[in-house]
């Protein structure tokens, strides 16, 4: 059977940027550095005031199709994932289908919309739905629109608040896909966990140190899976390894992680054994305090040795610049890594048809979800098509006040005023926008040209 | 390749049980004769203090896995599909496993887990999905399990009060089905409409009249999508109908409306034409109010018919049974339509394997979904293990005062002002119970022996 997988993507980002070095490290009073090299972020992008994931999804998902050459009649299946949903019943694919039936003649009237959550893992699941549909036999030659779109924000003060953002991924799943094709094999780490909730509310609550553990743990089962089913992996098995990244930091660690799984009872590890020593194996210690203070100190050594360091800048770091403008899209996150990594092959003028990628998807709660693609023939001329450059560039930077002001707009326990209360920082053009609610508590739209 | 479909189902109703004639209408000071034949309800099925969709999914699962003899480890995927949730990033289906944890020596460790929503027709989109992942070949001989649990709550005095439920239906979808097997043809009808939401709300605002013209309008778009696939549909082809169903009535609309759709110009609409004439036809009409007067006097009398009417209780009454004793179970309402016409079938001892099922499913905002199943040689002896009889039967009878404390109870926006405030009214006896807050807001669960 022919390969299933994204033929094309589209990436919008929030339309206004909070600097973190120079804007919200002084308003706060701490060391730049603390967000630049912890958490490695250089600033978050975040919706203005006519922006929500409606319209960042439909916009994403205009672009593509417009770039793609796509009627609505093209389109089987439209899944929206997200973990920014501002209603219990309507999904937010039929909001986004409606914005879109006023640009385009046609109708999406025999597509079937849907809506997942599962925190960030729920847009790779999507794909895999959407991957699915195609195999089965089901889609009658269409393809799968799939958006991953959220406002990852924080209440104020909260930990988390310097790790916001905002932007909307859309991919669209195809047979004979010109970007990456998927595979039947993907590996499962999954347990029920309370690292990151939201109950009843918009704002998170997290607990930060579990929710690292959980990330790393359920990441590792989900390897130990895929490589039930496809076989050992090896750190040359892949060009890169896009992770879901919350932050940049986070992605680091994950990464040692995966490096010293995928170098164990390896040459590589014998290599590097008269360096740092061979790896903690369990069994050969009395107590787990034991094994895992080890463990630890075998992983200081490895973070510094060349080996993995010329790895993690070759396979790892090309993931995470576009992360470190925009912050954490949630849903979106895991493919942001993914256009990270192809733009930075593409700027680089890389060979890559054929390669392999090695995806790491995760939600909290909790479930990582790791599977490979493979690179297509025509990848290039579809990451030639990606707009996130200019999108990040031409962001509204924002002063603290104004942060201030604007994450009050968004947040949805603090009424409005009414009209002129604050005014948006940037002017839509060919957009779609928010466009006040309707008698039934309905969010509407309408596209500015 | 081999067949794929629904293997086994188990029906939880919620323990509570709010009489409409006896109870609700004397009340109100209304003619009990509006819910039993306007609406065709007798009763709603209410959960219990120390029951929710965590709670009700759990028990449906577990009862299922216990019949059919599962374990963790033959689970290779979990949705849960629901418009009741109550937190906005961590899935009911994680809860759910954590349930299952507690009762099974096994975990869940490497079965993706999800949450699908889009009103009342997210169940059946779960079940596609299933269906879509072991076609593809990705679930290593596993099956997948699929919950749709809600609790249909609306507020007080509001006009959808009367149509309220609350429970669950599990259903295992799996190779070589014993209930029913699906195919790959299915028929869609969506648009973006306004007629039922919950934006940032726990219960729905409805535009009621909207909502039944937008349910019969979608579902004709999805039978002409479903025939454009699958061919012409007659009335003899299927064994029974099962429609969503928000109440009974709203099914006898829709019946009628698909009954004269299928015998358009066959040799139905000619026999019948002597009695009630042939159907009007919009190009014979000057406009669209005359062609629409028309067509109700048609109906109005098609639905006089010996021929309907002896169609309607032969192929839609049966699958009525269920709903008018539980109420509206949102997105489980379609899966006890199909439960209710094979235990009736079952219950008069009729031959049914072999014969077709044509199943109409349909969520607002709006999205009608139309497949057809084939019944299974085995599906007497899966029908044989239902419980929702009994169920049924064991529900503790509210008096009014009751009910309204309970729906209090259930109300969100309602804090409770500590424990003892209202005791349960059932005794839990092998089954999940809520257990109170966890420090991060999380519902807890426990297993009661």
């Amino acid at each position: 059977m022919t390969d299933v997988g994204i033929d094309a993507i589209e990436i919008w980002t929030g339309k206004l940027k909070l600097d973190l070095p120079n804007t919200f490290a002084p308003a706060k009073g701490e060391d730049p550095e603390k967000y630049t090299k912890g958490l490695g972020l250089n600033a978050s992008s975040f919706p203005d005031t006519y922006e929500d994931i409606v319209t960042m999804g439909a916009n994403a998902a205009h672009r593509l199709m417009e770039h793609e050459g796509l009627t609505p009649e093209d389109i089987g299946r439209i899944d929206v994932a997200t973990e920014s949903s501002f209603d219990n019943s309507k999904p937010v694919s039929t909001y986004i289908a409606g914005c879109l039936e006023r640009v385009y003649e046609g109708k999406f009237s025999h597509a079937n919309k849907g809506e997942r959550k599962f925190a960030c893992l729920a847009g790779t699941q999507s794909i895999d739905d959407a991957y699915n549909w195609i195999k089965s036999g089901r889609n009658r030659g269409r393809s799968a629109l799939v958006i991953a779109t959220d406002t990852a924000l924080y209440a104020r003060n909260d930990p988390g608040e310097a790790t916001q953002g905002a932007g909307a991924v859309a991919m669209l799943i195809s047979e004979d896909p010109d970007l990456v094709s998927l595979s039947t094999e993907q590996g499962y780490g999954s347990a029920d966990e309370t690292d990151f909730l939201k109950p009843n509310q918009q704002f998170p609550s997290v607990d930060g140190k579990r929710s690292v553990q959980v990330y790393l743990a359920r990441m590792r089962e989900a390897l130990e899976d895929f490589e039930g089913v496809a076989g050992r992996t090896h750190t040359d098995d892949f060009a890169y390894i896009p992770f879901h990244t919350p932050f940049p930091g986070m992605v680091r660690k994950a990464a040692l992680f995966g490096y010293r799984h995928m170098i164990r009872d390896t040459s590589m590890e014998d290599d590097l054994a008269g360096e740092i020593g061979r790896q903690p194996r369990e069994e050969a210690f009395d107590s787990e305090g034991d094994f895992e203070e080890a463990l630890r100190e075998y992983m200081d050594g490895l973070k510094r040795t060349d080996a993995y360091q010329e790895w993690y800048a070759r396979v790892v770091d090309p993931t995470l610049t576009i992360s470190r403008e925009v912050g954490n899209w949630y849903t979106g996150s895991v493919h942001l890594a993914r256009a990270s990594a192809l733009k930075t092959a593409f700027e680089e003028g890389r060979e890559l048809a054929g390669e392999r990628l090695l995806v790491g998807s995760y939600g909290s709660g909790a479930q990582a979800e790791i599977h490979a693609e493979t690179v297509q023939p025509g990848w290039e001329e579809k990451i030639a098509d990606l707009t996130i450059d200019e999108g990040i560039e031409r962001r509204y930077d924002l002063d603290y006040d104004e942060y201030e002001r604007v994450h009050d707009v968004h947040n949805h326990d603090i009424e409005s005023d009414g009209d002129g209360e604050i005014e948006e920082f940037t002017a839509p053009e060919s957009e779609f926008v928010f466009d006040g609610w309707g008698r039934m508590g309905e969010r509407k739209y309408r596209f500015v040209e």
